[in-house]
């Protein structure tokens, strides 16, 4: 009886899947605020290295992995596919249920992924520095031990109320060696404002990448890294996709519907644009969910429009579910879910009918991790516990119709530094959020 | 170039290996501290399964794992050996140094090697309830978890300062379904004394162990679990080092020195044990290092003799290295280094000369360790980081004579859990312990 697929180290991928030249329609490009334009390549030289620029904008659909990042990637790839027969068991489901397990990277999640790419692809640029922002710091960790990897300095904006609350995730960064300020921070000009109306101020993902960019345009050493949302970022996800094709191979069966949580839709992208690729070419109807917090759904309540990617307003306008630009989200314990907009590439493909979003409430959430982890043992994060929940109601759901389905959902990450939300959880202190729409005027146009 | 060396399921290994038949002179019995005759083997029987007693005791070089164990097993294992080629490039080392990664098992150590089979053996017994102890919460957290797979109930006494101060350990085993308690706690007669007489009794792995010991024996549906020390503990840690055999042969190389931390001595000898059998058979010179404390050094300054393993003098006394029953080790961080025992089967080996001791100062540990984790990313706990320490300075021996040296360390397990120490080592406020011998008349006899 199997109950987890392996692969040899050969088995790593040796390309990148690039989902654009797939899509239906033509991706919608990035546009310049002020002339309203597509936005020329080289409109991002001051924030991303060339290779990064011309992999944003690739037309190919396979992109080589650089032989230095596949060695990186080596420390903790390929990861293993579960096939969760406990989990089974206890839901008495005629379900498949697999998972891809991404916890076992040095930082926990699947981050690395992207991270060691973009650091190796700076360093052979001859950057020297690297800022970034973090809400609760899966991707700070994930860019600080990238950096260190590849001999690059790391500075992250972390947002003021996890940097205060949930010092762990930054201890770690800094034993990789990054600086980790707060942010608001006195830094930046845009956050000084804020800091100045107030000076206790909690802060957001959208403004640490306000102030991440503004640190990396105004000095010629240092470039920026966005953790999701770009379409580089997606690219570099997909080793998690290609693996978890050949492990599906070897489990001998196809999923009927692929899962996956989204923020700002890099994990999901990376386990989910492989299948949708080989869905529609051999014509299965498997189904792509993407998975949302209640409290902050893109997807299921945003408007598909241009929009920043920043509360400044300072990045280009990228054409995407989002709830607004100056939309602060509830403090929900998924951190990385906390984002105002979505991939373009994903949103894209919700328009297109080939993915459908879904949002959950946090308390329901939590409750599927632990009958998680109590049947599987891993504990997973708040974020990955939004696939965790719909993987759940997919099995139960094939239990009252009583078919076998398959279902692949993406581990992405572990919860070993997010005991104090299950803490609240377990003594039932967990409070749900509503979703209140920010004014109309945070949208652009 | 090779970084890691990966097995397929099927290598996990199907027996366990017993050295005590190997042992250069018999093995000292356990000794019933009212008669000082050795015990006789149903003088467990309260605490333990037939089945452990049997391995605890037993003449056999090789004891089969039973497939649900080893169905257990395969959530986390095999698990990987890496060559840690950006240490070795660091340190400008001539040495080739390997590490066993234990780190990713869903409580993130080796311990649930043994967890899930001592769990196993009481689920078939028909124990219905396990009772532990646990320290920093490595044990606790595995215990819960193996009890939680096998649907047993589990009772976890925490030494109480890492109870108030360390409440995510806590928490994993809360949501493993464990109940936790501060040790001493008012629920046994020993710990009510130590209460009564200050309430505010920050406890110790000795106490906590009387109290689960206590527990056990006052109830017929519940028995005893312990992390370390005893031979059928020592037994199932065997599978690091029959994996880790298998994959320094794939790398084409044979260690010079195999080096882990010890405690009670289970990750060590769970690495070393397989490969001490094959140098002797072989006649290589390989060397065996254990390393613990300087705060708690019982190989290096503890008297080989008859001493109780728990604080209250309940259990039979056990031949080994000790720094005396009721020595109360200082608080370092390293909490599952904090026992004022050693396995006898690790003192045994010691004593004949085959394995040598070598204590370490914690802020020394968490120097190597931070270099180690800027060096290969993953983050090694404080137990672990003691071997870190090791391997290190190996390496650093082995460039100042410019003789190459294969290097084997034992990563027994992640430090996610333990931020709050690198934060303080990283302020420069990690304090080193000295330490102070206890009273003799805390030895037996």
């Amino acid at each position: 009886m199997e109950y987890k697929f392996l692969l040899d180290e050969e088995k790593v991928p040796r390309a990148w899947y690039n989902i654009v030249p797939d899509l239906p329609t033509p991706l919608p490009p990035p546009v310049h605020p002020g002339t309203g334009q597509p936005l020329p390549p080289d409109g991002l030289a001051t924030l991303f290295p060339q290779a990064l620029i011309a992999q944003e904008a690739c037309g190919e659909r396979w992109v080589e992995i650089p032989e230095p990042v596949r060695e990186a990637y080596l420390l903790w790839r390929p990861t293993p596919l579960y096939r969760a027969r406990r989990l089974e068991k206890t839901l008495q489901t005629p379900a498949h249920i697999y998972f891809k397990y991404e916890g076992g990277s040095p930082p926990g999640s699947h981050k690395p992924n992207t991270a060691v790419a973009q650091a190796f692809y700076n360093k052979q640029e001859g950057v020297k520095r690297l800022t970034t922002e973090t809400g609760a710091g899966q991707w700070g960790s994930a860019l600080a031990f990238a950096c260190r990897l590849f001999g690059l300095e790391c500075k992250v904006y972390m947002v003021r109320a996890s940097y205060l609350h949930k010092p762990y995730r930054r201890v770690l960064m800094e034993t990789w060696a990054a600086q980790v300020v707060p942010s608001p921070s006195p830094e930046t000009p845009f956050a000084r404002q804020l800091l100045a109306e107030n000076p206790e101020h909690p802060g957001s993902l959208g403004i640490a990448i306000s102030e991440a960019v503004a640190d990396a345009t105004s000095r010629t050493d240092t470039h920026y890294a966005l953790g999701s949302v770009l379409n580089h970022v997606l690219l570099h996800q997909t080793v998690i996709g290609e693996e978890a094709l050949v492990q599906m191979e070897m489990a001998g069966e196809f999923p009927d519907v692929v899962i996956g949580c989204v923020g700002g839709g890099s994990n999901f992208a990376g386990l989910a644009f492989p299948f949708i690729r080989e869905a529609r070419r051999e014509g299965c109807p498997t189904r792509f969910l993407a998975i949302e917090p209640l409290a902050c759904p893109s997807l299921t309540r945003g408007s598909y429009t241009y929009d920043f990617g920043d509360t400044a307003a300072t990045t280009p306008l990228l054409k995407m579910h989002t709830l607004g630009h100056k939309f602060v989200p509830p403090p929900i314990h998924a951190g990385g879910l906390r984002y105002h907009g979505m991939a373009p590439a994903v949103s894209a493909l919700v328009e297109a009918g080939i993915v459908q979003g879904r949002a959950y409430a946090q308390t329901a959430v939590f409750q599927a991790a632990v009958q998680f982890a109590q049947a599987e043992g891993f504990l997973p994060a708040p974020e990955t516990a939004h696939a965790v929940k719909a993987a759940l109601d997919e099995a139960l759901a094939a239990r009252e119709e009583g078919k076998k389905q398959v279902i692949l959902f993406n581990f992405s990450g572990h919860g070993h530094f997010d005991l104090k939300a299950y803490e609240e959880f377990l003594a039932g202190r967990l409070a749900d959020h509503v979703y209140e729409p920010a004014p109309v005027s945070s949208f652009i146009p």
